[in-house]
C-alpha cells in the first residue's frame, strides 16, 4: 500500500524535531563522570558476549544480551543540587526481570538508579540490614533459621553471576546521567543486531530544567510561593529504535494511575515509537497484573499468588518473542 | 530592658501567623498510616525513658533523650504519587549522631527517611550488602577478612541498642509525614522538659503543593513546558519552640551551597526560632568541618582525618551543653 506523500513528510518533519531536540539535550547536558572508564567497560561488556550473534551466519540462540533500566530518574532544580524532582520507583521490576533474564542466559547491562532494589537483593528488609543477622557465641555472623535459605541463594547466585562476567551495573542518579548511559549502551550494543534486548523499566522523566538556565546556588525560600518552568524531555526511545540500535527487540513501559487512558496510551507508545512490545502498568496493581500490548495484540500477565514474581512469567514471554525476533531478521528491519 | 511595644506587638502577629499557617497545613494534610499505633509506641518510649528527668528534683545527668532527624522530605506533586520533589540528603550526619548518642547514654528516637543512612550500616557498599559476604566450603555465611572486624561490631552495637530498647525508628517519606511525626515526637516529648533534646538534621523541604489543590493523577506529559506554584511550608521550628517542647534544647542544621551567605542565615534562624544551637554547613565540605552557632558565639567543628566523624566532636560538644541546660533551668525557660 503506497504511503500518502503528505503523511511521510509529516512523519519526517517530527522525527528530525525529535532529533534536533535530543541533540540539544545532550550538548547541554553536563558530562558523565568517569565517562571514558564507562565506555571502555561496556564495550568490553558487549565484545565479550557477541559472539554469535549479530552476523547472519550465527545460531539464533546464540549469545543475547540485554539492556535493563531501573528506578526513577531525578530532575535537578539547582546545579550545585540540593532540590530535585524525583519520579517515584523502587525498581523491583528491573531487579527481578535482571535475575530472570540471567537465568534465561542473557547477559545483563543493569542500568539502574543509586539505592533502588538490586538483583538478588530484593528480600531484604528495606532500612535495615543488619535485622538479618545475629553474632555466636564465637562471635561468627549467623543468619536465623528463617532466613537462612533465601539469604544463602542470594550470595551464591549473585557471585555466579558476577563471577561469570554476565552482570554489568551502572548506576545513575540525574535525568542527564541516565540517557547519556542509555545512549552510550545503545550505540555499544548496535553491533548485537537483533540479538540485543532492552526492557527499560526505568521511570523516565518528562520534563526537566536545562542546565544552563538552573539556579547556581540553592533557591531561596524568600517570601511568597514558588514558580517553576520545566521543559520537555526528548522522546529518546524514538530515537533508540531509529539511531542508536534500530534491529534490537525493545521493550518498554507504560504506567498510569488512570486505569481508563491506560491501554489507550500504551497502544499509543507502541506506534509512535516503534516499540516490539508495551507493557502496561497502573500504579495500584503493577505487581500483580501488567497487559503486554504487540502490533498483534494484547496479552494479560497475572500473577496467581503473592509469593510469585510476575517478572518470572514476564521474561518468559518476552524470551520466547525474541527469540522469534532473532529467526526472522528480515521482518523486523528498520 | 524594656521591649519596645510596637516590636513585641509584631512579633506577637508574626507568631499567630505562623500558628495559623501550621494549624491549615496538618488540616489538610493526607493523615498519618497508623497513627494510633506509632503514638502508642512513642508515648510508651518516652514514659520508659522519662525517669529522673523533668521534675525539678531529678538528677541532671538522668535520663535524657533526644529526637534526631534525617534524610530529606519529598513534597508529592500528584496525590497518587508518581512525582516528587526531593531534598538531597544522604542521612549521614543523623545515621552518625544516633551512634553517638547512644554511646554517651541517650534515649534516641530516630526520625528517618525511608532509604537513607542508617545507624551502624553507614560503612556499608551503597547498593551491594552482597558484596560484604562469602559463602564458605560449607555453605556457611562469611564475611571476608578485610571487613569482619566492622561487620562484626556493627551487628552487636545495633542488637544492643534494640535489646536494651533505647533506640526508636520512625520512617517517613513526604513533607506531611514528617511534620506530623516531628508534632507527635516533641508534644509526647515536652514531659521530659529540660532533658529532652532536638537534633534536627534532616532537609526539610521548604517548599509544598498543598493536598486539597494536588493532580489526582498522574500529571500529563502533553506539549509544552510544565508550570508550577508551589506554597511554603509553615516554619515549624518556631512552632516545636514556642508549643510542642518549649523547655527542651533545640539544635536545628542551616546548609546552604554558597558560603558568603551561609553564617548570616544561621545567625537569623537562631533568633527567629529561638534554637539553642544552630549548626551550619555547607554542602561542598559538610563532612569535614561545621560552625556551631549560639547565642554565646561561634565554634568551629572540623575533623583532623577521613577516618574521623565530625559526628564524635559534635556529639561531644552538644551533649556538655545540653548538661548546662538541664542544670539551669530557670535561664532557658520560654
Amino acid at each position: 500500500m503506497a504511503v500518502d506523500p503528505s503523511i511521510a513528510a509529516e512523519a519526517e518533519a517530527a522525527a528530525r524535531r525529535s532529533e534536533e531536540a535530543a541533540e540539544a539535550f545532550f550538548r547541554a547536558a553536563p558530562p558523565l563522570r568517569d565517562r571514558d572508564r564507562v565506555a571502555a567497560s561496556v564495550a568490553d561488556f558487549v565484545a565479550r558476549h557477541s559472539a554469535g550473534s549479530g552476523g547472519a551466519g550465527g545460531p539464533a540462540e546464540g549469545a543475547r544480551v540485554i539492556c535493563i533500566t531501573s528506578g526513577g530518574t531525578t530532575v535537578p532544580l539547582e546545579q550545585r543540587c540540593v532540590r530535585y524532582i524525583d519520579n517515584f520507583a523502587s525498581g523491583q521490576r528491573g531487579a527481578a526481570a535482571t535475575e530472570y533474564f540471567l537465568k534465561a542466559g542473557y547477559a545483563v547491562i543493569f542500568i539502574y538508579r543509586r539505592g533502588s532494589k538490586q538483583p538478588y537483593c530484593r528480600f531484604l528488609p528495606e532500612d535495615s540490614f543488619l535485622d538479618l543477622f545475629e553474632l555466636g557465641e564465637d562471635s561468627e555472623i549467623q543468619v536465623p533459621q528463617s532466613h537462612s535459605t533465601v539469604v544463602k541463594a542470594a550470595i551464591s547466585n549473585y557471585r555466579k553471576a558476577i563471577g561469570e562476567g554476565l552482570l554489568l551495573k551502572l548506576p545513575f542518579t540525574t535525568i542527564f546521567e541516565y540517557l547519556q548511559l542509555l545512549q552510550m549502551v545503545a550505540t555499544s550494543m548496535n553491533c548485537l543486531g537483533h540479538h540485543g534486548m532492552f526492557f527499560l523499566a526505568a521511570a523516565v522523566s518528562d520534563f526537566y530544567v536545562p542546565w544552563e538556565s538552573m539556579a547556581k546556588h540553592k533557591i531561596e525560600s524568600a517570601v511568597g510561593p514558588l514558580n517553576m518552568q520545566l521543559n520537555q524531555v526528548p522522546k529518546m526511545l524514538f530515537i533508540l529504535r531509529k539511531i542508536w540500535a534500530p534491529s534490537a527487540f525493545c521493550v518498554s513501559f507504560k504506567l498510569e494511575t488512570d486505569p481508563n487512558i491506560l491501554l489507550q496510551k500504551a497502544e499509543m507508545a507502541l506506534k509512535k515509537y516503534g516499540m516490539n512490545v508495551v507493557v502496561a502498568n497502573e500504579l495500584a496493581n503493577y505487581k500483580d497484573v501488567v497487559v503486554m500490548v504487540t502490533s498483534s495484540g494484547r496479552t494479560t500477565v497475572s500473577r496467581s499468588s503473592k509469593e510469585e514474581d510476575l517478572e518470572e512469567q514476564l521474561t518468559e514471554l518476552l524470551v520466547k518473542m525474541h527469540l522469534e525476533h532473532i529467526r526472522q531478521p528480515g521482518s523486523e528491519d528498520r
